[in-house]
């Protein structure tokens, strides 16, 4: 930890970090000849830069996108997990067993480098555009406020891609919008749908007729929520995702003692 | 349970069950004389029916409709649970300790006859028309999708009909609808609201013209799921269904041992 | 409590509560020259005030509103809180320790008297009009169901106006309205918005023109539930608070229960 | 709340309070020509003494024992609840549902009362000899740190009062004593146990000759908590009363935020 | 269900069920010449008497014991699961989902079985003997009251037997009994324990000299118990089920409900 | 991580690790001139190595114990933790806002590295001897197995040293001890307490001599484990620390689930 402190924005290889205003970070996905599709690096830098975003006190709010018109992300680059032996591509000396204790030993890293953006004490705003599925929902359902371009095509993959492949959206996406009905729907279908679906349903909360429409509105809004107390908009933050997962006795309590 | 297995689908009573594509079962409550409304056995039978396509393993996905145009069901007979001395209807002999006991176990297995709809391992597509009140309210809450045509009426009947014919509607309704507001509006007055409105609020997430319509949309919905992988499609329902009522660090948990 | 019971619905100062029909109780805020915002003592009066509903046999729905055309309320009165030394207003003597703790227990007191409204047994209708920030949203995310007139301005005020001020808004909200996205972006930047947002996210169940026809909206609403069975109302508005905070299993177990 | 503050310790009728030490004090239940039955007055003025002990800023560590050597209390006075038509003496006018409705109110009110030992923010040490049955282990259980003299007769009663009487033994003790099979003994049989039995279990921590040197013991315990830092001494009860109800993972979240 | 109702005690093969004193019933496992080991029969049996104990209104304790003196029981008899193709042995034909898929529901119908002792209304009361490892641990588990004689010997076999096998001690050793580092210990290592070991951390709540002895206790014991209001009884075994599971806030709640 | 793969056990400065036989590891913390007192670099360092050791296929089962006969230690070195600014230190630029954020980041952070402990795949045996105060009761609840030798001298130092202190004690010991008025009084009052204490209510399960003995001890049983299935010894580790915190039906859900 003391060591990613160390690291500098322009380390990361596949990421392009900026500050556009003050206190404003933007956090852009850089792979756009690949549909800025993941491959495991990827998702261990996007973790340890939202780690460190987490703790930077030159940073009160961040925009996520991705590099590009076509894509926010085609979701994981199979070849690149398939190279690596990664997230059940079984080798085949070892056992079932151990097979098993490895993928989960996989998927909780995994998991672990993508939760970073809700653990991430600062509020981040998704730019989606294009292509938005598999792991994008995943990614999107982590950030905070979610935001798109009206060419957005979305699909929560899991069904198509297999199971292994979940990274958060199954565990979240029913507690973030509106109807448990459509989230079976687009869930155990794997369908696509656009933008304003998704705005129908609460998944985002605003639709820009183009991408660049899309950056300016979460720029304004970043802004706005970075001249706010700092202190206030990341305890806001946190109750928020506490409230989400606890009883409403729970989180008055936590509440009143996060406030001490 | 063994036994049951036995049971042949054509030997169900009040049900018609039928496959009408590959993978593909379909459900009809089959007593359109009384507008489709259950009988103590039709609940028992329902829970047997569903619990028994879950085990089958020639079965994917599941549509859940009723016969006729008129109801999709008017919720119980009240006059066949009177007969029975079912759910609090005291005998005369007994004194108030014992009635309570006997109502609660009562109580008790018609929910696990219901709920058998929602452990299901296979999605529930379940297509509603006509008159929808109480217990049709209940059996919609446990299905995965929900699906209606433009002429059906909704009603949850809970505070009408009284306390002990709630089967699960309030319990799942805050889960799986938009507005809490609403929700509290709707049983707190027993009112009834058609189509549009429950699309509005994410109750179904499709309204179409006719039954005959919906049917078909709910036909293609499931062939659709049932031509995906089985194991993916019921571990989807399965976390889903865990993600509604759990946080989202247990379903994470959950979720990669789920899968190992 | 004994003796709030002795306590004469007039004796309350800063409201005016009447019996616009049978079983119906109105609750008005009356300080419309301050815009109804609330002193420590409001605060207090307004928590005696519902738990004596509560156990009122004569009351079975409530209306909450308040007088005047401008405002809801506008929130804390900072004046008055500042005055008594509340809500982390620090005095010099005291160290951070003790201030601490003294900020705590004023803290869950002020939640205590705003639960009252939650808690109390018969149902809330809170018709909301004009301004209506800050505390306005706590308040009315403890009734069960919110109407408002059109020239409503609503605004989550935490962010602006400190940590110390949040009364249950934060801990409710996610699980009341729709869109995550859209409780973070109104909770992150403190933005006002209107009826029709409200609305459309399902924080309000109904908008009318006027704060009058909007009383008298709620008003049919409050006599209708009133003329229902007051043992299946108030079960029902307390099974769906639980439900809103339980799993569909721990809600069906005490369902059952309560009714036995 | 601001009134309870008025109160003066010498205006409780049924406790004597006294003051050992410096930040200690004591309490003493005070009716031992009726071996210190619990009337409905005194469970309303407990609940008094200790919600204003816990904000008493001269009050560091609570003695809670009882006047004079054969009981700490032989529970509910029977006869002054049945007067008073209490905890389910039925009156004949009212139906089934509203005397239902009443008793749940008045069990409330009543775990409220004794609660408010658990929820005092100062440790409370309760010292216990001769018949302590019944209501006796309700209060115990919510003291920190439970002692007796080799005299003491305890029993678990509730099976043998009725349900009604229960006011937190069930809830506590499978959490707070050993082993599970002997709580499901004395609490299904109601038979009595003595002072060594409860060392064995861990129902008490310390046995000692006489109520003499048991309350010399709790007075030597208290003085010491109460040299200690307050703030750390009332965290740390109320972090183990979280713990014992809450996760690992929650507690932790809880504890350091408590500290912030 | 209906139709256990008609199965009458002496229709079960593999236990003899008798009634040694009113409203006491007494199951023994009966398969003595293979240390009443448990087939695949055995376990459905099982379930189904304790479901049909838990309706039988003649019944108000419940005594578990097995015949002969060598064993409790040795837990699973391995042959006849392997003939059965259960809990893991694998079958050629099917793919690694659907074995995963047929194990996990063959573990949770064997756990349903199990279960039935805990959610048997009534409570049971366990007298081990000699042999009393694996199976016998997760038996013994469910019911309220363990006793043995001198001579028991225990084991936790998960570790040995493999993961499949485990029905209920790991998720209900943990809050039975008071040493987390000797729960640790003997699952672990599956080392065996003796009776004075198993009192010491009170795992069982008595032993005796002999097995006849320890019957005779449990006899006098389930006679006292089914002497007491049953009402008052299941009551008390349901509550501290519940207790064991959830917060006291929570049990305080449901115990008033669940007696109103 | 890749990286701290990368780092051989010989790189820790603080802590001596080796391997006393085959699939069995030995850590010693190697501080013994303070006691073993604990800088902020050993936390970091006792982290990584658990974390190493847990995905170590080498290891299956692990000792920690301490070099040297006065002390497994004695808990935080406050010079050093004073040194570095952290814990509370305060510097003097910053408000107090964010030194409370800065607190609970530091806070946060010490918890996880003492929190790999527990998280360890593989099961760890405590071995304890001397001065065992502080911070060694927060190590010594994250593992598995403890056993200390006769001469041990515990202390719960929470309420002495202040509250940022607390990695973890009050948050377990609840719930891995059999006395929660025993867990109140040691808690409360930082008094120290010998080995025979510490068995008596479970919190170590063995005594032996001598340091010497106590080694010999958890070696023969770390060796036993290590000859056990690894998935089965990992499984049940896994399982047991999710049933302390959870209810039985949720472990076993989880269990037949992680078992797949």
């Amino acid at each position: 930890m003391a060591q990613s402190e160390r690291e500098s924005y322009s380390d990361f290889r596949h990421f392009i970090i900026s500050s556009p205003s003050e206190y404003v970070a933007h956090v852009e996905i850089n792979r756009p000849s690949k549909l800025n599709a993941f491959t495991p690096d990827m998702w261990v830098e996007i973790g340890r830069i939202f780690a460190k975003l987490s703790r930077d006190p030159g940073v009160r709010a961040i925009i996520l996108s991705a590099v590009g018109d076509r894509a926010f992300t085609a979701g994981l680059d199979v070849q690149a997990v398939d190279q690596q032996g990664l997230l059940g591509n079984r080798d085949q000396q070892s056992d079932a067993a151990r097979q098993a204790t490895k993928l989960r030993r996989q998927i909780s890293e995994f998991q672990d480098c993508i939760n970073q953006i809700e653990k991430c004490e600062k509020p981040v705003i998704c730019v989606m555009n294009g292509v938005s599925i598999g792991l994008a929902i995943d990614i999107a359902c982590c950030a905070d406020v979610r935001i798109c371009s009206r060419d957005t095509r979305f699909s929560v993959k899991e069904v198509d891609i297999g199971m292994a492949a979940d990274i958060g959206t199954l565990a979240r996406l029913p507690k973030i919008v509106s109807s448990f009905s459509w989230v079976k729907d687009v869930c155990l279908t794997a369908r696509g749908f656009g933008a304003e679906e998704a705005l129908a349903v609460g998944f985002v909360s605003q639709v820009l007729e183009t991408k660049a429409k899309a950056i300016e509105a979460a720029s304004m809004l970043a802004s706005f929520i970075a001249s706010k107390s700092p202190v206030a908009v990341q305890g806001t933050k946190e109750l928020l995702n506490h409230a989400r997962d606890n009883t409403v006795a729970d989180s008055e309590y936590t509440k009143h003692t996060l406030k001490g």
